[in-house]
């Protein structure tokens, strides 16, 4: 056998970024600070059964034959109306709405879209890792912006395009950041968008998480200050509802979703009708609205859970960025500290918790006195538990510095 | 608006090779030739639907959670089993088997894996078009070499090699080709093996329609004679079960495997567990052998039909494949004929039928004398009526050239 199948392809030769991110832990008493994934025990189990049944009988055996790359239009409908409501975009038709295999997709085939080998692109710094995972793919060239309490750094951003004007593309987690927890602010919204107009870059607007917010006031999206259609909005039903759906959605200008509908026949031909109607009749007799208000309720809980115990528990020089919704808070620890080290040879083996270390979250992963932390997956007592031991670790290893 | 949104980016400047594809006709008489798509009435629709609910009872909310890349190992065993017995690999196990969205993504995948931009890759003349939009995407050089009435010409194929051995990668529809209705034979299965380890290229043998044969003995696949591990086998649940799985999958390597999953997640994160485990239940509970029984049982007799109609209707000069299954006849007609000016000016205004014309199964959309007929989306009436106009329209063509 030839080891070098594949010797003349790069981007196979990239490590994966996902690859080992979640450490195992067996204890007994592990508290794992690590997930991404939504409280499964909310999920309406019982609800989209009934969908799944109800699509089946409204098509019958033509549920299960081939459709169209776009899906159903009443689907895309329905969430044009959700952009218009909850997202404050403007205008919004099912045309310019497109369905994709979960939001990882709609990342992929607008990166697939734009990025030629070695073009340039923003991300901030942390940035969701699955999106660098596609990113690699088509092999960019990053320049990072930080990530500031009120959303990314846009005097960066501008200093960072006027040395660059070949950049052609902007990835932002606008709503509850995801690793870093913050959420951008208004008048940053707006610059984007004008940094966009005047050096002519793409925007992808990351929002998964933007209707779990528990405390404060909702923000437009960057898509509603578009004057251009230079933003692509991206969402997600995996966190408000559930990932195995597979299914996000975008909201973009017509003549770019046409482009990405060529990419997507190419990739994988078109949307599973089935699912698609499946979410189509759940959307039609539950209220989504009253869905998300139930996770709301249950998750603020823990959020606050997680506030008082970072207030309790972090020493002297910890951070921890105070989230207002979505999953993670991220704390940030003194330089000398690499919290990957931290992770393998002292969270886990002895204090049974565990988190992700900043260094993934970082195009070129070199930050690595972060850690992000989840406090959806855990009830109110293991996190104040977690972040006791998490307090001791930290006073110890900063002890040590 | 800026009219150049994606100015600096290749391939969405490539025209869709699937848009258009079927034209419209809306006479009442109107006859199809032009389905890829499986006869849907056939569709075991009720046990389907069992089987979702068995996937949602086995694991109640966590069926919605997110799970793994590579999907449920119960499913892949099967599918390592099946691989085993029904496609001759030897020594398949759950660790060589991947699930894809569709087969479309097991192309796009292997593509993504393979090719950077212009490098060589051979296709059959004609070869499936949605496996052309896909390659297209990486922006390789293309060499043609002709499709015979027993498969591609494989000292065509060895002289290709021997003038370009930078090819890297050779895409082959095995059984019952798309368009071209014809199967490889066993000799040129094993030579295309002999030439791959000779020359180092992969090749991704794709076979949809395999276990749709309707008269003759089914052969080994390409990949029963691999000894390097470079032959990727690729088949999907789309024609014998439902496209709506969107649910392919391919036997290969363990390493090539271990390089598409991270192409996998970054292009998706995942396989729907939902959909994987409804499959898995599906299998547990029905016999696939009987399904595909039935189906076979249903088309052979639309097969002998349109076998039967041209050798009754298509005039001198005009020759036809002779499948043995799936789902296609290509008929090849006078050079002087152009079928795609013949389709929109005479056969579907005036004969009111409508087929591929051969253009669009070419990389580089060169022959043009050529049509796909598909016969299993009609009953063996719809076919010998279709088939006499067609008979009808030809004649007429070929006392004008």
């Amino acid at each position: 056998m030839d080891n070098n199948l594949f010797a003349t392809r790069v981007q196979p030769e990239v490590p994966s970024r996902l690859a080992g991110l979640f450490p195992v832990m067996d204890y007994e008493d592990a508290i794992k600070f690590t997930a991404g994934a939504p409280a499964e025990s909310l999920f309406p189990a019982h609800a989209m059964q009934q969908a799944y049944l109800d699509a089946m009988a409204a098509e019958g055996n033509h549920t299960f034959q081939y459709h169209t790359v776009d899906g159903p239009v009443e689907l895309r409908e329905r969430l044009a109306q959700r952009a218009m409501d909850k997202m404050q975009i403007e205008n919004v038709t099912a045309e310019n709405v497109m369905l994709t295999a979960g939001g990882q997709q709609g990342i992929d085939l607008v990166a697939k879209a734009l990025l030629n080998k070695g073009d340039a692109m923003v991300v901030e710094a942390p940035t969701y890792v699955g999106a660098l995972s596609s990113f690699d793919m088509y092999e960019p060239t990053y320049y990072e912006v930080e990530l500031e309490n009120d959303g990314l750094n846009t005097d960066q951003l501008e200093a960072t395009l006027k040395q660059h004007p070949e950049i052609k593309f902007l990835y932002t987690v606008s709503d509850f950041h995801n690793p870093g927890g913050v959420t951008m602010s208004l008048e940053k919204r707006q610059k984007v968008v004008e940094l966009a107009n005047k050096y002519h870059f793409i925007v992808l607007e990351d929002t998964p998480y933007r209707e779990l917010r528990y405390t404060g006031k909702s923000l437009p999206s960057i898509k509603h200050f578009d004057t251009e259609g230079r933003v692509i909005f991206l969402s997600s039903f995996s966190k408000v509802l559930m990932p195995t759906l597979r299914t996000g959605w975008l909201v973009a200008d017509k003549a770019i979703i046409q482009q990405l509908y060529k990419l997507k026949e190419a990739a994988d031909l078109e949307v599973p009708n089935i699912t698609a109607q499946a979410i189509n009749h759940f959307l039609a007799n539950n209220s989504l609205d009253d869905h998300i208000a139930k996770l709301n309720q249950e998750y603020v809980v823990r959020m606050q859970a997680m506030i008082a115990a970072c207030q309790k528990y972090l020493p002297e020089g910890v951070s921890a960025t105070k989230p207002e919704g979505g999953f993670f808070t991220w704390v940030t620890v003194n330089d000398a500290i690499n919290t990957t080290d931290l992770l393998y040879n002292e969270a886990t083996p002895n204090q049974h918790i565990a988190y992700v270390p900043s260094k993934n979250f970082y195009a070129y992963k070199n930050h690595t006195n972060g850690m992000r932390l989840n406090f959806t997956g855990l009830t109110p007592a293991e996190i104040d538990d977690g972040m006791k031991r998490l307090g001791t670790l930290l006073t110890h290893a900063g002890q040590l510095i």
